[in-house]
């Protein structure tokens, strides 16, 4: 017979067992987070009516989605979980309640040009709080502490969450007369980071036509720095002289004053006054976060306040605050950087059990009991050299292999061999079960990333 | 703004928070059961070569599936996980380690005709084991364990796991010199559930032309029943005349042998000769599972063995034994059935702290306390009236609400309400953590599904 050759897609992530293991661990750290600051967990479906998807319309987002027709009906992939919460709010909003805190963890697709490191296929983690109406100062200040929980509880010690208001920068540019501007000065002060505060000056003074004095007051403006105590009270300065900066700094202040309440150590928490993200429909507070130790990676975990959710879908004005980690992207970095812990089991069983019967009766009884007692188990029952067998309990990794041949069964003993230390045991059943659980529960105290 | 109306398509499941807290937990049943068992997580794309997913090709698959172009690609969206997996393992195949098992719940896409209960796009859950050129017949007598377990766990008492093999049916109809017919035979057999024995009579001797003679050893043959051991005895009867029809029967013997040992018990389990499986690639033990008080419901676990999983990209002979539950519409049938236990919680967060003082860091450490002992903890800073507040944890059925006014803060205790009792405390931190957790113990302790 004629063979189709075996291919995944280029762009599409697809992992062998032991790395799929890391990223089911990361998953699970991410939704138990979540699930512990009061979010629920939402599903919506991977295809929509592109109507749907594409109310806003425009820009990169229609160049890369994939859109097609089944039958009469137009539709497409999602490539974001913010616009389907939008369609769900807007679509279930009386049957809901607010503040409405989802989260979702889902597979997103963006026809991007094929590269290394980018995928078309991948993984957002979101959350974000939906207000009626209005949506109190307090959620702005609760987000950092749940970047700073869930990058805590996958291991990493050396991130910055880094905090920014729009206000301030909206109420700063009209200060000097530069409003309509404003969006263009942000997009090109985003890039100070990347290329340098000389480069960023030509920039303005050039394309976008400010005078001298007007960039070197921008300049000078996100040049402000030092601890986040110092920043407020610089900006405390500017204060009087328009009305959104004002507000915008006391919603920063009020942020920075929840922080240790919330649990977010100084160290990890920064106010910084270049972080504007790029997307025109943040209104208030904006986050980025970065590992201090791969800047070039970029933030891993941004979002912001946003005024609006579901204008597109509805007049019920619903405003919210959310972040976004690019799950797919964090997890192919932190495997190029040597980040994530080998340490920890990635075996598909705790034991590997080897009858060395020809009556299985013995050995599956034990499987049974093992597995009642929560060992994650697996019966070897192939007709193999115990070398072959063996050599397959090394290849999956799995850290206990038990040997189960008459002696024992007359015994009433497990023979029990762990396959790191080589260490082994002939007990009683309960023994072997305890020494299997303290062995286990070993392992299992590292980090999913180490540093 | 012109408003798009905000829609979900027909056909795709998408769930209020409550209903997907039920799923969600099904879900970790089914992950945590199958790890258990010592099956690793998989996760393949959802987006494939339309080449590869339609290598076998023909049939109803080529008119449901979702296909569209993308540039030059030509794409489809998987519609089962088998073929994905016969993908990954031919891909694969020298990085993985045989036997291997994986299980995978992920979404499936089938554009079939709209109809009430049918969807579109749907959980399948999925696990298989792959051997390289031989696999133990030990592997199929385990299957009926994991299913029992698994079921078991979800909360179901009143199910039934029907086995049989194809090779006793092969050998059977190669008997009566039926072979070339066998397909059309057990396709017509397999309903005799639906249509009864006269109507499978009159279609075996009108449609298939076969003899009156043939069709009534036929009915005889599948009208044995009984306990397990009666059915294996009256096939012992026929033992002799084929050799097909021999390796069947003592293969069925071995699995019914082992069913004790694996832990199921004997009302959970039938020998059932009306078994056949429509799929032509199945070749040894097939598994069919009934909810006893709703046969309408159609089979909610099937599966068994093949050999040849991936013919159509490999030479390479991998036989292998596998069952899927179709979840979403399981979940759906449970649903429509009234057998989600509505006990158990669905709320977002376990507690929900209502903060009395302007200043919120009191509160706010209360939630950052409450969070690191593992309690799901929302704060509602929102400025509305405690009535309203109160109606807000009603709504979302919160188990616990927490004030905290200034009187509590000075007296360094918490006021703790019971929503479902009414019963209110104030206490000390760790008095009113400890009644916390002893309830929600408590609320955790039922089914997902009760019958």
């Amino acid at each position: 017979m004629a063979k189709i050759t075996p291919r995944t897609l280029s762009g599409f992530m697809e992992l062998l067992p032991a790395p799929q293991q890391q990223l089911e661990r990361m998953m699970d750290i991410l939704r138990k987070t979540y699930a512990l600051y009061g979010f629920t967990p939402l599903d919506t479906p991977v295809i929509e009516a592109s109507e749907v998807l594409l109310a806003k319309g425009g820009g990169e987002t229609e160049k890369q989605i994939y859109r097609f027709q089944k039958g009469d009906a137009d539709l497409a992939l999602r490539f974001d979980l913010t616009v389907p919460l939008a369609k769900y709010v807007a679509l279930h909003g009386g049957d809901l309640s607010f503040p409405f805190r989802r989260y979702q963890i889902g597979k997103v697709y963006r026809g991007e040009r094929a590269q290394r490191g980018r995928f078309r296929e991948f993984y957002q983690a979101d959350i974000d709080i939906i207000g009626d109406g209005k949506l109190d100062i307090a959620n702005e200040a609760e987000i950092p502490s749940i970047i700073y929980q869930t990058f805590t509880r996958l291991g990493l010690k050396r991130f910055q969450i880094r905090v920014n208001n729009r206000k301030i920068l909206n109420g700063f540019y009209a200060m000097l007369g530069l409003t309509e501007q404003s969006g263009d000065i942000m997009r090109t002060v985003d890039k100070l980071d990347k290329i340098g505060p000389d480069k960023v000056r030509g920039l303005l003074t050039g394309e976008l036509g400010l005078t001298e004095e007007a960039a070197g007051d921008i300049l000078r403006f996100i040049a402000i720095t030092g601890s986040n105590q110092e920043v407020l009270t610089a900006l405390e300065g500017y204060r009087g002289r328009n009305e959104v900066f004002d507000a915008g700094l006391t919603e920063l202040e009020t942020v920075v004053k929840y922080l240790a309440a919330f649990g977010v150590p100084e160290e990890n928490f920064a106010v910084d006054l270049t972080i504007a993200r790029g997307l025109d429909y943040y209104t208030g507070t904006v986050y980025e976060t970065t590992l201090l130790d791969h800047p070039e990676i970029g933030s891993v975990c941004s979002g912001g306040r946003y005024d609006n959710l579901a204008e597109y879908y509805t007049d019920r004005q619903l405003p919210g605050v959310g972040i976004s980690i690019g799950l797919t992207r964090l997890f192919y970095v932190l495997g190029e950087q040597g980040m994530l812990n080998p340490q920890l089991p990635t075996a598909p069983a705790d034991v590997l059990i080897l009858p060395m019967t020809a009556e299985l009766t013995p050995a599956i009884q034990l499987s049974t009991r093992l597995r009642a007692a929560g060992v994650r188990t697996q019966l070897y029952t192939e007709q193999k050299k115990f070398k072959a067998k063996m050599n397959y309990a090394d290849k999956i990794g799995v850290p206990y292999v038990v040997f189960l041949g008459d002696d024992e069964v007359s015994a009433g003993v497990v023979a029990c061999k762990d396959m790191v230390s080589g260490e082994q045991t002939t007990l009683p059943f309960d023994e072997t079960l305890q020494r299997i659980r303290e062995g286990l529960a070993l392992r299992e105290q590292g980090s999913v990333i180490v540093e």
